[in-house]
């Protein structure tokens, strides 16, 4: 998929059969779709269930539930959707490894679905405490080595951080960029500093054009990255 | 209610009458019952709004899906079962203040609901970087003031640091302890060093006998705290 977009689906005032024609009616411009807890609150295993219907290869399909429990509850929770298809799944890093992610990373390995871990996170806050444990948190990437990163567009220095230190130690991650749009950064913001994709929700959802707005990101997104950016 | 004991319904093995059964044949012995994200994959709202039927005032109703995103999420994750009358919600104080945890407490309060700060977990994985920003996530708590926080029942010696640092900076928060039974701690552990409530999951839900196990605990509580312990 020529695409950086995922687009995040966190709209709950909608019935099940929007989300069945906007997959179908963007799947062809974006890389992926990203589910949440209201998601999962609203609609139900049932939307789920729905939803994987329309499962492929080509898009990630991606369950952020912000994991952040002991390994049994996490492994209980995704459970089902890892059987239902859904390849992609974001937890904390900073609940670190023994009887936490260590096992959920070994569970999703053996269904060939993939872990992304958050490093850091879109709001003012993420300052508090996570940003100081950096350093920390990239310890236990380093230790683990999860498919894929969460890293936020609003502070794109955290990204080249990041980046820096995953070139450094020869790691190698895909990095997902919320915070574009509604939070406050502008689209290309996280892929001009090395993000892969960036994570946008209601500034396409919300919108009365999703896939005009959708066609301008990637042509930011192919302005800085070339053409031939797959 | 005369019992420190919080039991954890993480069971997903049983249709949702046991739930009702369970806590109809529980309510006169136990404090309060935790739901999380296991049961909400596999009840869904509907599930919620069954048990919902029995809640009142005598309980404690916790919500425990581990919230730690940014704040619009964490509050329409929870907005639904805030108006069906669960009362208290876990979650995480990793995630910072401002675009996270301000607005959630403030969303709660409004609604007559209490927040739960996780401040230290029960698994190894904790140590890795939680216990080591222990003291940050106490100043979270000190700028928050939540009602109650969790602590694990597997390191006592965090709980009694908890203890001394909310006794130091005259700050009143129930302490709810995790990890008894399956996970490793003796029952009374936690109640032992400071603890308000030991959160029991998997030693009540998964015996065969509940009533008695729920019983003998009471009974080792007892004589840990005295008899007029309310």
């Amino acid at each position: 998929m020529n695409s950086r977009i995922i687009v995040a689906l966190d709209v709950t005032n909608k019935p099940l059969n929007w989300f069945i024609d906007f997959i179908d009616a963007t799947k062809n411009i974006v890389a992926g779709y990203k589910f949440g807890l209201p998601f999962l609150i609203r609609y139900g295993l049932e939307g789920f269930m729905e939803i994987s219907k329309l499962i492929d290869n080509k898009h990630y399909w991606i369950i952020d539930f912000k994991l952040a429990d002991i390994a049994p509850i996490m492994i209980n929770t995704v459970n089902q959707l890892v059987e239902m298809g859904y390849n992609t799944y974001i937890a904390h890093a900073f609940i670190g490894l023994e009887g936490g992610l260590f096992e959920l990373k070994d569970f999703l390995s053996k269904q060939n679905s993939k872990l992304v871990l958050v490093a850091s996170m879109s709001h003012k806050g993420s300052l508090d405490i996570i940003d100081k444990c950096l350093l920390n948190i990239l310890e236990i990437i380093k230790k683990l080595k999860p498919w894929g990163l969460v890293a936020p567009a609003t502070r794109p220095d955290r990204i080249i951080e990041i980046k820096k230190f995953l070139f450094e130690n020869n790691i190698q991650a895909k990095i997902f960029s919320p915070g574009i749009g509604v939070q406050g950064a502008a689209p290309g913001t996280a892929i001009r500093v090395g993000a892969d994709y960036e994570i946008i929700g209601r500034m396409i959802t919300l919108s009365s054009n999703p896939i005009k707005i959708i066609e301008e990101i990637n042509k930011i997104h192919r302005e800085i990255i070339g053409v031939d950016h797959k």
